[in-house]
Formats: structure tokens, sequence, C-alpha cells
């Protein structure tokens, strides 16, 4: 069983804050100021250039990978960590496509994070081939797949509503119409257990610094089945990709397998950090905390619709329909969030009308769920945006 | 006048050591350290997902996109920092052949850094329209720019020899062929005096974790002349470059001008740490380090040749003619590299037979310089890296 007290001992957490918003930045592990001042002194500092063998910096992109591989059961060697999200869905994409040169759509829903589809625009205006982003509503994607697909382009978890898609059930029919899958895990990896190898994912992305807790700007991480690392193209096709880096060849060949999607050097302080978060994975069972998500969010959307009629539940009912968030739709939820945040009850805000709420089960338990409840039930029922003291700016992202 | 001792003191330099690889990786400023411990702790700890706005995360790009702006003779905002140096050369190349659909050649040389002709080669894979990669020897890029070239894209500073091109030159000669330019500012910024406008260059992107010290992994930046800012295409169109990030539409629309060319979420740990080691910038006037390097580089170079027969300078002997580091053939140049690495004097190999060293003035002085001759004499003259002893395993970059 997981010790969620002694896990909840391994994060710092500011004095009087109840923080619901580890779906967007995950908090601070105790052990991640350590991990980077050691990489700062005495890795940097004494050992300089060396450090890229000595301290291991070169092989770092592959070993996180497989620490995060093991969180959503990818294949070892198979998950590589680097750059953006942005640009890791590019990869991606650009992969995915090129494996489905006769088909021009790429299919994906309007649940989706923004970036993914403007990367996808992106990709689309560059290859100037006629391609088509077909953005669908997330109920309606699993009619939507056709022989025209090349690429079933979806996060997994909704980032508003929190809504899950079935993984599993739409690779398989992506697959059955001949199409290519590239999931988002941005609010699955570290939320509720994913297992790419037996949903036969093809792509998978993701960030580190939400549930994951790698700190702000931590590196984005990609993954590909083992069947396709060694044939597919890579459209970005950086040095450290190359099958001998340090050959400086002038003419590209990528190296063997999925190694061939690192692209640029990597970033070493933010991997230092995110070294020292994975640590705390080591001790926490994955289908223990989502039993204790599913749990907390219940106890919250209970409170909360006992208490605040005036919000509306915009996440699935169903836990098992759902990530680790709980969302509420209200007219004034911008200015509400505002106040809640001045308050000590750190959610977040999502155009038009959406309050987030992420139940982080590391260093979220039942007193905070049911501290944030008794707040969000003052602020609610005495519209406490209204006065003046509770305008502050709101926090983003 | 640049007090280059009190700058000397600003940094962290290891016992027993010269470090002539300052143009791989620079060396930590004594600042960063706890730059980045305050970022981490009193930040990311207690701002949490609101450090965003209150610790001006957001902002940081731009910042310090302008801090590096200063050092490159780049009009304020149109320096944007993030992603790797392989990503934003893709991002520039595309934007620049966007900007000639009509003209189907990249012009390089075989100086510039592989990865660079490496993501060239990518992109061109990815358009599929016919593109081409054309590299010519440094010495003939002037005669090879004609009517058919699209980009020009260089680096100032050759990654072996420390040639330098005479961009004012080559990027005049581009542009009456009607060609854009992209230069490669790896082993310029920070190294000697460039001036982007001036000169009427079109894109330029570097490093910064070389002679900016700005820590392993730091990232990469792009410049966009403002003639161009509101034009270029973004075929890496992530929501950090969108016009209203925070809006979360589902279509992309660039910002107004070179903020566009932001991607993904940026990296904050290593962005305190450049931060940190961009002040030291601040108390340095470009043409003193100028001289200093020319000065400690011909110094190095008298001592070498008078002590050392058997190596052959790499580098160009006029002064003017180099970036910041000096380099020698020498067919045994590997093997010798790691005996002068065993013996305190740190340079690196780059095949086939180039030894280099980077002559960084912020922190090696004449001492070092006189130090590291009489240690690459004994070495070369006993050749030591015939005893065992000797024979470790070499750094790498």
């Amino acid at each position: 069983m997981t010790d969620f007290a002694a896990i909840k001992a391994m994060f710092h957490l500011p004095e009087g804050m109840i923080y619901l918003d580890g779906n967007s930045l995950g908090a601070l592990p105790k052990a991640a100021g350590d991990a980077v001042a050691n990489t700062v002194t005495d890795q940097w500092g004494e050992m300089l250039i060396t450090g890229w063998n000595k301290a291991g910096w070169m092989a770092m992109p592959m070993q996180i990978g497989d620490r995060i591989g093991k969180l959503i059961g990818a294949e070892p060697g198979h998950v590589v960590v680097g750059d953006t999200l942005s640009v890791k869905v590019y990869q991606a994409l650009a992969a995915g496509l090129d494996m489905r040169p006769d088909r021009k759509v790429i299919l994906s829903d309007s649940g989706n994070f923004p970036t993914d589809l403007y990367m996808a625009e992106g990709l689309i205006r560059a290859l100037d081939k006629g391609h088509e982003l077909r953005v669908v509503p997330p109920g309606e994607v699993a009619q939507a797949i056709d022989k025209d697909v090349a690429v079933l382009m979806l996060t997994e978890v909704d980032y508003r509503t929190g809504r899950r898609h079935d993984m599993p059930d739409l690779t398989r029919r992506a697959h059955a119409a001949g199409a290519v899958t590239l999931w988002d895990l941005a609010h699955s990896a570290g939320a509720l257990p994913v297992d790419l190898a037996a949903a036969k994912a093809d792509f998978a992305v993701g960030c580190t610094y939400k549930y994951l807790n790698g700190g702000p700007g931590a590196p984005a991480f990609i993954y590909v089945a083992p069947r396709h690392a060694g044939q597919i193209s890579t459209v970005l096709s950086g040095w450290q990709g190359h099958e001998a880096p340090f050959a400086f060849d002038l003419d590209y060949r990528p190296n063997a397998g999925a190694e061939r999607l690192r692209v640029g050097t990597p970033p070493i302080l933010q991997m230092a950090a995110l070294s020292a978060a994975l640590d705390i994975w080591d001790k926490v069972d994955m289908w223990d905390l989502r039993r204790r998500s599913m749990a907390l969010s219940d106890m919250f959307i209970a409170g909360i619709e006992a208490a605040c009629p005036m919000l509306r539940l915009a996440s699935p009912r169903d836990a098992q329909a759902r990530g680790s968030q709980v969302s509420f739709a209200f007219d004034e939820g911008y200015a509400a969030m505002q106040a809640l945040i001045a308050r000590g009850v750190i959610g977040d805000f999502r155009a038009p009308d959406i309050m987030r709420f992420g139940i982080t089960p590391l260093y979220i338990d039942e007193g905070d769920v049911q501290g944030a409840i008794d707040i969000i039930a003052d602020v609610m029922t005495n519209r406490l945006w209204d006065r003046p003291e509770y305008k502050i700016r709101a926090a983003v992202t």
C-alpha cells in the first residue's frame, strides 16, 4: 500500500495554501532543491565540460525517459525526454503523417489542448500537401475515424473538463481504419494508470511539470512504439539523435532506435529537478493513486454540490470517465477564482467559464479537500468577488 | 575599461584546472547557484503556479532575449529565448524558405556545425519540394551565392578552426542576389562584437551555454529583423507564440511581432541560471573583450608554436579572422588531448585531428595561458599519452 502521508511529507507546500493546481504546475519535491544545487555546484562548477560523461548528463534523456516509461506502460528504451510538448507533438505528428503518405486527415477533437492543434496547423502549412486538420467534438471522435485519417491525435484527458478518452478502444478503432495514433498524456502521466504497450499506441507525448512535479519549464517526453522506432522519419533531425553524434559527419544518419527522437542539447538543470521528482514515484503504486484520486474527487464533488448550487459540474460524474481534476462551470468563474486564490485555494480558470481544480493525491489529502470545500462555499455563497479586496490578479496557465 | 580581474572573481573555477573549453560549456558564475536555488525554493516552492505572473516567468524569454540582443547588436524586442539551437535553426530556416518560394537552394559550408546541416536536411525531407542543401568549402561561399539561393545559412565562427566569416560582406552579397541570411552565432555571442542590425542580417540563432555561460542545456535564442518580424511564417506554431495564448482558441493566430517565435513552455530553471550569467555582461565592454581575446590567443599561439613544433596551427593566424578559440591539428590529437585533460588542461578534440582550445577572457588570463603552454609543451614533448596513466576517457562536446 502506498503511504500517502509519507509521500505528502516529501513535498514543500506553502503555509496557508490549499493547492489544487498541480494539474498545471506540480508542487516542489523537497529533494529537488538539493538535486539542482548539486548539479550546479558540484557538476557544472567542478566537472564543467566533463560532466557530459562523468555526471552522466548525456544519458539522462533516455534514463529519465525510462523512469517515465514505467509510469505509462512504455517498453524500456522507447521514451525520450527533451524539448517542449509542442515540439514533441510536431515531431510525432510529422513521423505519423510520413507513415501514411496516401492519407490527408489529422483527426482531433475540440477538447484537445490548443497547442496540439496549432502545431498541427503549422506542420500542415509547411508540408503544403493538402492535409486537413479535422476537429470534432470529443463525443464524436469514434464515429469520425475513417479511411481518410492518417493520424488520430488526441489528448487522453481533457484539460478543461477532465473528460477521459478510452485510449485502448480508440486506438483499436484507429488501427482498424488504418490510422496511426498520437496520444498526448499531459494530464495523464502521473495522474492515472496508462498502459501504452497494452493499448498498442503508436506515439505518445507528454509534459513533466504537471502531475510528475518536474518544475516550471521541465522538459517534455515522447514515446514511439518499438515496432516503429527503427523506421520513423525524423523531421527534427538534430545532432543528438544522430547515429554517431560525436563523429560530426556532415550527413545525418538517424540513431537505430527511439533515441533518434532526441534533437538538441538537453536541459540539464531541469532534468536534475525532474529526476529528483521521479524518485518519489518509486514509492507510489499507480492503482493506489488512482483509487485515492477518485475518492478525493468524489468527496470534492459531493461537498461542492451540497454547498454551492450555483456551480454546475463540468466534469464527468463517473470517476472512471475522468482524469484527476474536477471542473465546474460558472458564468462569473474568472472573478470567483480570483477571490478563491486570494483566500488561499489555488485552482485556475479556463475560458469561457470553467473553474478547474486539480486533485493530486501525492500531496492533497482529505483535510485539504474539506478545507477547500469550506472556503469555496464561503466565497460562492457570499459572492466575495464583489468585494474590492478580493479583486486580485489571477494566476495564469 | 573592463576590469577583467574583477570579472574573473565572479566565476567559480575548479582548483588545479586550466579551463580552455568555455567555447563548449562556459564556467559557472558564482551568482548562478543562488539564482537557481531562489527560483526553486522561493518561486516554484512558494508561488507555485502564480510564479508565471508574480515571478515574471512568462516574460523571461523576451526579457532575457533583449539582454542577449545588446551583446549581438539586435534591436530591442527581436531576440527570443527558448528551445535548443537545433530547433531554432529549423524555425528560422523554414521561415526563410517561405520568404523565397521560387528558390530551392540552402547554401551553407562544410565548416558549419553539423546539426545546422542536419536540421536543414530534415526540413528539406519534410517539405519534399525539391529543395537542395548546397555545402561548399568555407572559402568558396562568396562565389557560390547565386540567384538560386533562397537562404544563406552560415555559422559565423567555425566550431573546429575558429575561422570567422565576414558577416556584413556575405550578408550584402546574399541580399544583392536576392537571398535571405541565417547566421548561427553559437561561437560568436559573447566571444566577439556582433552587430546584426548594422549587418542587416535577416535571421540569427545561437546558444547560451558557451561564451554566455548559461549552464549545461541552457536555452537557445533566435533573432528576426524588425522588417520581417510581422510577416514571417511560424512553422513551429506553439501556444506561447499565439497572439493571445490564454484565450485557448482552437485556431492559431501569430503574435504581431517577433514573439511569435516562442513555441512551448520555457525552461525557468535554466533561464534563472542564464539570467545570473548575463548580469556579468553588464560589466563588460565587448571591444575590450575582443582585444583581450586576440592578445591572449596570439600569446597562446606564439607559446605553443615555439614549444611544440609537431602541432600545426589550424586556426587563421590573423586574429581578426578568428573567433575566440585556437585550434591545432595533430594526428594523435585525440590521445594527446586525453593526456592534457589528465594534466588539468581542459580543451577538446574534434574529428579528424583537431585539438581545440577556447580563449574566454572573462575567466582566462595570462597566467592561465602561460600555465597551459607549459603543460602542453610537457605533454607533447614527452608524448605523455603513450603512458598508461594518461589514457583516461576524454570529455565530450
